[in-house]
């Protein structure tokens, strides 16, 4: 019997949140005074609908929107926007193949038509999800809109895949949609070859993503400077000691800084690694 | 929409272990050396088939034999049989009525039948659990011996029912089958009635637990007079600070000293407070 494909994006979920020191996120050891941990545990809970559903073949954007819903009402908050977009087509993909691969991924999300897009926009309406603006010619697209802006997409035509990748490369999320999840498999690549515990090999490819590319949901909410300041410190925080890096993780909650793209392609990370074989 | 039966049974797994100090227990702060906090999250993922199965109606036997095979299959371990046992009743009983009461819970144990007590015994083949020794006389029924044991219990025509309130009043989980789940319900009151973050409510309703009655899964490591002592220390413990909790809890991991049976009707009160509109 297989373990399930749902069941490995549900526990990746878990995982991420669960591992520590996972600077600026909440982590085992850390909330943030306004997002706390049984929040995100609650929110893996209420996503699970929305994984089986892309496990059993659902279309992405009405597999997501069932997720991000589920999401939202249990955990009462925006917990894991970001990483379910991730997870919806990497589902999709490792339960039509034998093995999930960057090419599969892709298969899945340039197949995606304008009724994922339309769902997409819905699930806006579930739950306040920090995006930057976006140029002035696309404001009617603008992803916070919701289901307002759904005329518009039907209009103009557009894919999820299309409005998605629009974001890229200034949203990490976005950019994974456009490059074939590259980032994603290297980390699982990672979290494959390791030998340490798993929590603690995943906060280690955490903090190699965070080193690697500033954090878009960083650069959201605090500009680009502040995002890329933090990438520079956890690049030279790479091979640090626990204790150093445990001061920084304190230091970022204190300031509200939240790397959650970092942390989302992390979970999408694990989601493979899982799928691979990989063991708690 | 519903948030989902089977979707509170599993957040009640997740919140229980994510509560801290929970004093002897994995916990969000606490690993045993051989017990990872991680392989409870996993074994709450691995559940769910078969607590949606109780959801949908199915057999207590065998929704309950689906959950422990899947929570086995991914922790490695037993991290949550006691739990399942008491949850899939409570799940029937949910799904079947407006509200989870005593009454309702009753009815779905009472109902049970033989087929219903052989899936309980296959449970025990997917792993290890820590039970006494039963008497003499019922050697050919010790549940340690898995599917072995089956034809002696469909050559006495045991149901579940009768199976599991023979461990009454050893065993704290098949107490609260005999009892009609009174000490579930009764915490659970405790639980809809606090006002603080719920995680601190489940700690203080845990340690509430395990000053009332000596823990069973101790008493059958350690021996009775070493659950006495325990329950006497928490029952002192019960008005003290955080950080005398903290320190106790530390000492009981320390010493290997688990009182899963608590935990085990902590997780099945948390589940009948959410069920009741708690929330994280």
């Amino acid at each position: 019997m297989t373990r399930g494909v749902a069941g490995d994006a549900q526990l990746a979920l878990l995982l991420d949140v669960a591992a520590a020191p996972k600077p600026g996120n909440v982590d085992r050891e850390r909330d943030h005074h306004d997002l706390r941990f049984e929040q995100f545990l609650a929110g893996a809970v209420g996503a699970r609908p929305g994984l089986d559903a892309a496990a059993a073949g659902a279309p992405v954007g009405e597999a997501f929107e069932t997720a991000v819903a589920g999401m939202a009402e249990r955990a009462r908050d925006n917990t894991q926007f970001g990483a379910l977009l991730l997870l919806t087509p990497l589902i999709r993909a490792a339960a039509s193949a034998d093995e999930v691969t960057r090419a599969a991924a892709t298969d899945v999300t340039e197949a995606t038509t304008v009724d994922d897009a339309v769902q997409f926009y819905r699930a806006f309406d579930h739950t306040d999800v920090g995006v930057a603006d976006p140029p002035a010619e696309l404001a009617d697209l603008d992803v916070r809109r919701g289901a307002d802006a759904i005329p518009a997409v039907r209009s103009r035509g557009l894919t999820l895949s299309a409005v998605v990748t629009a974001g890229a490369p200034t949203d990490g999320v976005a950019d994974e949609w456009a490059s074939g999840f590259e980032r994603t498999f290297d980390a699982a690549a990672s979290l494959c070859a390791g030998t340490a515990a798993l929590p603690e090999r995943i906060a280690r490819t955490f903090l190699g993503l965070l080193a690697e590319a500033p954090d878009g949901h960083v650069a959201a909410r605090h500009g680009s400077a502040v995002a890329e300041r933090v990438r520079e410190r956890a690049a030279a925080l790479e091979d640090a000691d626990r204790a150093t890096i445990d001061a920084w993780a304190d230091e970022l909650v204190d300031r509200g800084i939240n790397p959650g793209t970092t942390a989302d392609i992390t979970t999408a990370a694990v989601f493979v690694a899982l799928s691979r074989g990989v063991r708690v």
